[in-house]
């Protein structure tokens, strides 16, 4: 892994992924007490970062292998992510879902034009069934995080924020950045390597294994917790990640999930964008961690906005 | 009024206005039946685009008339446009508005620096409120949509538009805007004349103005009638902007409250932004209007975000 892989996807991407805006409300800045922005990857297609992985990662199989297809073992926006990127592509894309998944979500990707295979959570081995499938049709596995070219995709998120901080001028900042596997935050590291903006990661409480691990230098596992934080929570942190971000990253914030619900409810009062609770979870270390925080300036990756609107409804009862 | 002044106010507001997203989703295409580009002016500065007519207004007085302040009538976008251009030209802000505003809009005007006059709508005469604040503290009024610097700011949004659109290989379209005075339509009228993108403003019924007169070719009033459209709820079209939309637009699309709310839903479903009912009329025409359109491609201005938290949570509670 380099930032030569990232620039690679980049050029991959452009005309295919959009380039997100970085916001910014005065109001935020008053909450934080300091400046705050915040990179809008709940814009980008399929509403979150992991379209940038899903078409680096099929942009660059070799046309052979992409024509058999891929498949993707998800129940949320990774499987979105590699069904459009797949269409786009021309090829097909196979997602592995629990058979409880949330109509929404099992509706969204069969309209995308992805082949969903159901499975059983409780009898059923979703790695077991993705291998076979995979194997019987010749289709290629994305995995989620720990694959080089899908860091190298959601990297490209780190060259727009280095570009759009320039322009903004800010010359230092933390970059916080919502973790679950470590594959955004640790691409986002890679292409910010050197400069003066440093990666922190945000995750829920309860699911905090990136800032304990970095803590202790080994990979360490969650125990047995829930959170409304859906998008970000992985047993532990990538095999490949891991020793990215435990080189490049400043200490992991952890938050819980009413400051992940308030950061949802200010992001839609004053930067007038959608998030989910696990792609607000970085604007909430900003919001309500202050004084775990040193920079002068903020930079949030609010990565993506895929939440139901009984969910959302109840960040807005927040407000009072 | 011409080009030329709406590429001037465009070099006052570039770095200073937000090049908004052109945003798109595969659903919306499905649901309209045709290509739909989004202009997300939701998340310009203030949560709409008014703040490109204000600050092309303020910034283009000379320096010794704005040093002595301006002054707005408004319940609410225009308010807190002018209140932050006034505020980051280092100038105060007189904002006369009705004492049943919204309170949100109430709110965030006076924490953008301004200082907010209150009067009630049923026995106070606001023009005369303004003239006489005018004239006493000699403070420059910065109307609403009638005022040629105003029009050509909100014509910027129209040459981003003309861009935005040739990247997204768009050679003809709709371009639907969401319209009270028609400050905003006017404005990318005038900035889109002569290309292959014509105008078509989008208003709440009971508020048609603007689509009657340019059947009538008058300028006709409003009678009695509500909306929750409160952004663009004028009661005539504009001295200024009806001559330019006369000439350059398509005929106007009337939607209802509840079509203006399924538009809400449906932005924050699939483009992850925050819309208020007046902001989303635009949306809601292409949605719901389909066969009033002949175009193979619409770019619907979604105006402004600006909503309290109870009305976005009804529109969302329409997705059931």
């Amino acid at each position: 892994m380099n930032i030569q892989m990232i620039e690679a996807a980049a050029g991959r991407l452009r005309g295919h992924a959009r380039v997100t805006p970085l916001l910014s409300s005065p109001d935020l800045d008053r909450i934080a007490g300091r400046r705050v922005l915040v990179k809008a990857e709940c814009l980008q297609h399929t509403g979150s970062f992991k379209f940038r992985g899903a078409w680096s990662a099929v942009s660059a199989l070799d046309p052979e292998t992409r024509a058999r297809g891929v498949i993707a073992i998800s129940s949320g926006n990774h499987a979105q992510g590699v069904a459009l990127a797949a269409a786009r592509h021309g090829t097909g894309a196979v997602i592995v879902m629990p058979a409880d998944a949330p109509k929404l979500k099992i509706d969204n990707t069969r309209a995308l034009g992805a082949e969903v295979i159901l499975y059983d959570r409780a009898t059923e081995d979703r790695e077991a069934i993705g291998e076979s499938l995979a194997a019987e049709r010749g289709l290629t596995l994305i995995r989620p995080f720990d694959d080089p070219q899908v860091i190298a995709g959601q990297g490209t998120t780190g060259l727009e924020i280095a570009e759009q901080a320039l322009a903004a001028g800010v010359k230092a900042a933390d970059v916080i950045v919502c973790c679950g596997g470590g594959g955004l935050s640790s691409g986002i590291a890679l292409a910010l390597e050197g400069s003066a903006l440093r990666v922190r990661t945000a995750e829920p409480a309860g699911f905090d294994d990136m800032a304990r691990s970095l803590l202790a230098d080994e990979r360490l596992a969650n125990g047995p917790a829930s959170s409304i934080c859906d998008a970000i929570l992985t047993p532990k942190p990538g095999e490949l990640t891991f020793p990215i971000l435990s080189r490049l990253a400043g200490p992991g914030i952890v938050v819980t999930d009413d400051e992940a619900l308030d950061a949802v409810a200010q992001a839609f009062l004053r930067l007038k964008i959608v998030l989910e609770p696990g792609g607000a979870v970085a604007l909430a270390a900003a919001l309500s961690h202050a004084p775990e925080i040193e920079a002068d300036t903020v930079i949030c990756v609010a990565s993506g906005g895929n939440v139901d609107p009984a969910t959302f409804a109840s960040a807005l009862a927040r407000l009072g």
